[in-house]
């Protein structure tokens, strides 16, 4: 290829990926306003500017822009929690959750959309926004390393934790718990395992 | 009122009764079928073999449906609950929470999405269909008897066991977990819980 040409597919690739990003901005404006089931082809062309059959040239139903958006959310999701769990310092895990919940705070209605739109993704075989296989390494080593990791009856400390976060997510997503709550239960979600794990470590 | 006065309107209430349970059906099959984000007055309607006029005049939108379903759901989760609680014999809470979870799996594809659909109860201020507060009073009294209430920085025992039994179902719900794996760890909750706070009383 000339160098011509290649200038020509770098910035027609750039340009893919903009009107993509902008489709996708204007996605999540109209679900911030009226939910995940409002979302048509329509909607998003009137809000990003730009004719209904670019929408479809993206996206082959309004779903794939939602699957689109927890994905990037996943991605802010597991960025914070390894920079926040590798950043030092005593207690990682009270660190990360606190992190976490705070982003997911910044952008509430918008993200707690997403959480319950999680089975779009796992009907894809797609990884949940919530933290992935990496993130239960590390968080994993983590409780291993505070002697938290032990099994119990097939269950092991780090599913517990797992478990109980989805518990504290799903309440807030829900709406059954403010956002205040919710982050006043996720600050205190690495006490409550520590307390508990540390009983159940004096009682072996 | 005539008794004949008074026959004609208990019949008309009878009638009105089953109306609306023929329709909560006609739509509980559509949203096995398709989820609730389908449901159309138009295809409660043909489902259920009446006019569309008859379904506005029970259910303002299908929104109302999905949570009449919901607090069906509720009265049925409870009904559980209490009659497994009170069953008498040992281990009230493994009783109760394997109950529950053989329960919900027995129509795991409507359970779910009524699971998913909490906003709506809760934008509404009605109780959601996971356990009440009646419920949890008979919880607490049990965790309280076996000595497993103590509080917890802030959080009590009631609200973990709950925001872990939340966990499980966002966890099944969304589909990240199998109705199979979803009934195990129910059946394992009470003993998780129970060793984690057998370690905390050792470590009081």
């Amino acid at each position: 290829m000339s160098s011509r040409k290649v200038a020509r597919v770098e910035r027609a690739t750039v340009e893919l990926r903009e009107t993509r990003a902008n489709l996708l901005e204007a996605a999540a404006k109209l679900i911030r306003i009226s939910g995940v089931h409002s979302l048509t082809h329509t909607a998003i062309a009137a809000e990003a500017g730009v004719a209904r059959q670019s929408v479809y040239r993206y996206f082959k139903d309004p779903e794939e822009a939602v699957v689109a958006l927890a994905e990037n959310l996943g991605v802010v999701i597991r960025d914070t929690f390894n920079t926040s769990f590798e950043d030092g310092g005593p207690d990682p895990l009270a660190r990360t959750s606190k992190a976490v919940a705070s982003m997911l705070v910044s952008d509430s209605v918008l993200n707690k959309a997403l959480y319950l739109s999680a089975p779009l993704l796992i009907a894809q075989g797609k990884s949940p926004v919530f933290p992935n296989e990496k993130n239960e390494e590390a968080l994993g080593r983590q409780l291993e390393a505070s002697g938290l990791a032990e099994p119990s009856e097939g269950t092991d400390m780090l599913d517990i934790v797992g478990t109980y976060f989805y518990g504290l997510v799903y309440k807030w997503a829900t709406g059954s718990s403010s956002d205040k709550e919710f982050c006043a239960a996720m600050g205190r979600l690495a006490s409550d395992i520590a307390e508990l794990a540390a009983g159940r470590r004096a009682s072996l």
